[in-house]
């Protein structure tokens, strides 16, 4: 950790840092430049708080040198992490395709789609029930009848499940019922969540949040990993900017940057992405081509009568057409589903 | 709501679309330009769902015209709302001052800061006891522990207490234990915690989202409003941008803009914004200035041992300072704390 | 186009904005909804300004139905554009492949490099003379000694030069030695500059403004194709965001939503987006699968010592395994160079 | 600056980076960490090249800890710098009061609009005689003719004139007729325009670009001081963000910051920020508390039938009202006009 000293700063004020730095047990590194002197902090810097450095008197600013994860960091796990849910594998030169409508809303519509998905070549049945919305007048889900039906869909076809936990209340629910939880975006940074979720053995599917950094992203995932469950798989899924034609702006360099960071898999979602069907296709050939180890897509029925998101949902007919492609383009990268 | 066809549609397309759209009692108005043909939809719109329209055959795209917000909504409710807690009035004229640390620290702590703040004129007190921190290694506030010292702090001052709940667990000893609940702006989109808290009576103070649009904010004072509890009070902290060298960019414009939108009150937190103690004061003469109901201001007894955000406290003595200052500007604006 | 009323807008206020609409020969339809009046503008919108019917009495918002957009609008020319340059096309099938140094350094470099990325199979040298820096310190370009070798390098290779143009006072000499002008993201919004080269028969390479929104480009490319020059080629090339590990936000949805609403051919720059080498190959892939006309690569000869943008250079071998990666990509896409 | 190496880096490695910096005539130190090892570069390090040292064998990241910026920066010149235009003063306590239409459009708006404006209490008259509009369909300005008819206000009103320049074209124009030259949002990075204008005597107010960093402006600004012209006065105008509400997001921490890294003047735009006339007020007072050192405001004649921008212009009468309020304001500051 690097720590910039004012202009203005006296040697008593660098005395003061230097002596913060030491009482925990790290060794000091004194430069003095033209305007600014700087002191160098240097050991596990992990345990320095910056915050708590760049308060004190005389400091300009502190800028950090280690990334603060540790557990997510490939530094510390050179080789990529794989995580197989009852034979599907994500990551490791496999991909994880998971398909299925935005909401569960009947047992037929969602056997139907489990069916058509897996013939297609899904790997993985998803499908929400319970949904974040943003307005409280919209659907909210079928809930844990949503679940039940989900596991239907799973007995019928075999395909793992992967499904949205919103609260900790139906945490044993899920670690019973489901084979991946998913964390959405808009709790990519619910703390308490990620610690209850961190206990559990089940494999976590984070989705990155809707303006959250990749690094912020990486901690998130640290939370999880820090409480014992290692089987994290990372979702880029669009992040906000100023345009506004597209729903978010989805950031496809993040699974290059991700995969030198970390060893944790990474899919990507192109259906909340953009929002539109037509973006699908193009951006799920283009995620492959990124490196990223999977797709999550939405497939619906009947996308005219959708419950929810319908317009960026593909129809069973046009995912079998997007399967044909996305295996032409993984055998170009060397991946298998 | 406008519904604009694609140059391609068909008679048939909007044949179905006005269908749709009378099928929820609405009326439907039809008007072809050179291009697009325009299907207006008349009535209560908010039983729309944009997104299911945007499916349909033929549709380009789907434009609102009514906010989907109603309770928080100036248009039905033109007076505005005023949050009394315990005598501390939000609103009408009237300026919540809430001041305190980042985190509680200890009964000595947070009864002394207590003390000062009162005195300088601020008529609620903040403390965090349950803390949102990006990593899993930092201090995670004294929990339950620190929901007493608050309780302390208050029993000695008669401040009454603000202060962040991130779970749903811990719900039941908020209510009993705690005058506001601040939901924070991680949390803004946690919709199970706001569809928990729009159940009970306590006032809300509800920050905005990191990255949330000001319709997005006011949807989520919808969903406590939804529950029945209409004492929400929102707070401006900052959106993320791409600048760099402040935490977060306040965006002061959006205090006009509530105004004009909603009844809501509506305050500013200038420490958390900015990131540095020296912003403070110019952000919080400003948030004044644009309309602003209160302030929330981080002050700390010992910035330089501050467990949390000590970079952007002030001392007891700078908060002194800031409220003679405050004072003077409130008056030019005819308000009151 | 639609105006809509404020709940408080008078009959009077109403038949002021039907008169203004129809002053200007188009149609007005008007609907009454529950909280709001609205106008509906029927006939060629474009010649409507939205800000000053804002203006009118009793208007709350206005919204747009058309795209102001009209030469670069793929409604009123549905094929493809197809820009050849020397031999060189882009478009309609055929990838424009531009590589070459960030800056021109020397005859030697420029020749050097230009040889081996023509071998590699690029059908474009690009190179920069004249260099926006955002520091005055920085080298700015050989300026007129580099459109010098830059032509040099062409009658070396046959490759035709694309350069960019930073000031109306190089015009001439652009017009006269550059085989297509390239216009930088921080000058998309230059109108003069615009203007004037819309005046040229040269190509025009736009790059995307660093926060530019899809429709405000297109905007730049109607002010140069309003001028009579109708050869412009598009280049995405990272929008600014809030992540601060990669330069830009490579924005590959953009490349889709331009071929729906424009035949303007789009190329993709992964060199400048992400700022690092390691991105290239990964989003120059990915860009072909997205659908891109094509990409501008980096390629310097000796990267530690180039004057400029040396970390996201490619050697000259690199870029020789990115182009048989490239041609493999472009293959399952039918897509020839 | 901070050069930080690779994990892998060998000691060969950093020995280059070494040798690299030293030939520029700096120190070096050293420092080993657990996992980077780091290269401190002590001296003048402004003649380094960040990028340049980035690209070097091994090397992971390098940190800044000088700022660019020099002629601009408050540590080499900690006095305010004061601009005196023609008595109109900026700075150092006192208000500039910019003030007038968004485009000049007759003899008789422009001098019944200056002198209402200068009796309200105005320093300056702003009004655009050439226009950079999104559309080239869209009104482009008076050009040459509206300078004249500034000139004409000038000697009625004897207030100084302020005006925007778009292309070096027009610069021996400006040069002779105009006190304060604009440079707009869209061209705070035509780098060669800032050149040519810093050749100059004139003073120059320069506009933050739309996605500019507070050091991207910065170092603007000491594009026009390295050439010579130092009486530079920086206008915040509102940055791009993803609410849509509001046009621009304004960003008033940014006056406290730039008044710590700097000593140039700043000044506020809020009509262009906001977009909407009742953002204007609000938003002015806000500006002078955050410290500004003063305003530019739109004000037309007859908002509705102005040729630009009018959804943002106050009239007169509410000019009046807004300086009445503003030297209230002023005054609790100790800042005259």
């Amino acid at each position: 950790m690097i720590i910039i000293m004012n202009p203005k700063a006296s040697e008593e004020d660098v005395r003061k840092v230097k002596a913060v730095v030491e009482a925990k047990g790290l060794e000091t590194h004194l430069s003095k430049g033209d305007t600014y002197y700087i002191v160098g902090a240097v050991g596990d810097t992990s345990i320095l708080d910056p915050k708590k450095l760049q308060v004190l008197k005389g400091v300009d600013r502190v800028m950090k040198v280690q990334e603060p994860f540790k557990k997510a960091n490939r530094i510390f796990k050179p080789e990529d992490t794989v995580v197989n849910v009852e034979g599907s594998v994500v990551g490791g030169g496999r991909l994880g395709i998971m398909a299925g409508p935005c909401s569960v809303e009947s047992e037929e519509q969602i056997i139907e789609v489990a069916k058509r998905v897996k013939a297609a070549g899904a790997n993985f049945l998803r499908g929400g029930a319970f949904k974040p919305r943003t307005s409280p007048y919209s659907f909210q889900g079928l809930e844990l009848e949503g679940l039940k039906l989900l596991k239907a869909a799973k007995q019928e076809t075999g395909l793992p499940i992967v499904t949205e936990l919103m609260s900790t209340d139906y945490l044993d629910a899920f670690v019973e019922e489901v084979d991946m939880i998913q964390i959405g975006a808009r709790n990519m940074q619910n703390f308490d969540l990620l610690k209850q979720i961190g206990r559990t053995k089940t494999p976590i599917l984070l989705k990155r949040g809707l303006s959250a950094t990749i690094e912020e992203w990486l901690m998130s995932a640290e939370y999880i990993m820090a409480g014992g469950n290692e089987n994290v798989i990372l979702c880029e899924r669009g992040v906000r900017t100023f345009e506004t034609i597209t729903r978010n702006t989805l950031d496809l360099q993040a699974v290059p940057v991700i995969k030198r960071l970390s060893h944790l898999p990474i899919i990507v979602d192109p259906s909340h992405a953009g929002g539109y069907a037509y973006l699908v296709e193009p951006m799920a050939k283009a995620a492959i081509m990124s490196g990223a180890d999977g797709l999550m897509i939405e497939v619906h029925n009947d996308p005219e009568n959708a419950l929810s998101d319908g317009q960026q949902s593909l129809t069973p007919d046009q995912f079998d057409v997007l399967m044909s492609k996305v295996k032409a383009v993984a055998k170009i990268e060397d991946k298998e589903i």
